[in-house]
């Protein structure tokens, strides 16, 4: 089964996916945890010039790009022979991620970003993806002051960030929305119910 | 008006452009010269990663789609603002390179290349391609022995490279080529021929 976790930064996805790989690997399965951007040298190198290089000019475009790029290779290197060995897998955000940041709230098309994700992923998508809702207000307070290039943008893109994840899940039952404003086991309660209704 | 140059390696691109650059501006143009993958911040960054960190692997889905986000931060910043201005823009490679290279060469779908170029660039195609056509053998021999990702391919790669770019041509009016096997000053009176057919 493959499994991501997304949602605005600062709602609990690291922890969350810790309880959650603890929880599956407690009735014997085997999990692979991966981030995107990120997880492999590419993917790495790539993460650097995304998040913490913010002197480097960024086009939307070129953003989505990026992300892709670091995601082909993920899919490539990682992902997919993790899920032909017969793993688990939970990603830290996947191409939702892209449709919600720079399409919804960045202004590019979501169908075309959708589009560009086919290519790179060759058409692998998760069969259930979490979202982790919660009041960008919020969500905020929790990052402390060394903010990434996203999460610098201020709260009137993290609230268009929000509404595209609660717009994305309408009438699709892979993606599911999970109240964040609540104790660290009362979240992971509730995503072990939606994942047993979907294992 | 827009003209990429493009061709294997050691067929002779940047002296060429360097040329056409100063025939153009005695007929007093303004011309801007870009290379791609480069250009801007993010596209000497992302050309590094592509040429010179062999190291880092790369799947040739990857591969391209950090070509196309180099290309789009090139064509956001810096060739779409000079056209405006009512620039000559030349540009050592263009999205014909990734065509050929990862697509006819490469093993890609020239179609699903060209729909994400399309992406990548609003749109923007050269007026004029000029394809600097030379027997990759011979190309090669006048690289040296530091060879960068592409280069270190061979020689089979390289004549897919050749016969995919003479394919693209072929009914195709916009992509034009030349024959690179003869005196540097012989190339450029072809170049100028062709690109005095066009202006």
């Amino acid at each position: 089964m493959f499994i991501s976790l997304d949602g605005v930064d600062g709602a609990g996805k690291s922890t969350q996916i810790e309880l959650l790989k603890a929880h599956l690997e407690s009735s014997g399965k085997s999990v692979s945890v991966f981030r995107d951007p990120g997880g492999t040298r590419l993917g790495d190198a790539v993460r650097e010039i995304l998040l913490h290089r913010q002197e480097i000019p960024l086009a939307m475009t070129t953003e989505m790009l990026l992300y892709m790029s670091s995601r082909a290779q993920l899919v490539e290197e990682l992902i997919r022979p993790a899920l032909e060995s017969g793993r688990h897998v939970i990603s830290d955000r996947y191409l939702l991620a892209n449709v919600v940041y720079q399409g919804h709230a960045g202004g590019l098309s979501p169908e075309t970003i959708r589009s560009v994700g086919e290519i790179a992923t060759g058409g692998l998508v998760p069969d259930l993806t979490l979202v982790l809702d919660l009041d960008p207000a919020i969500a905020h307070r929790r990052l402390g002051s060394k903010l990434d290039r996203l999460e610098s943008r201020g709260l009137d893109y993290m609230n268009r960030v929000r509404e595209g994840f609660r717009s994305e899940a309408q009438g699709n039952d892979a993606i599911q929305i999970v109240d964040a404003d609540r104790s660290v086991e009362e979240i992971h309660h509730q995503i072990c119910d939606v994942i047993g209704r979907f294992c």
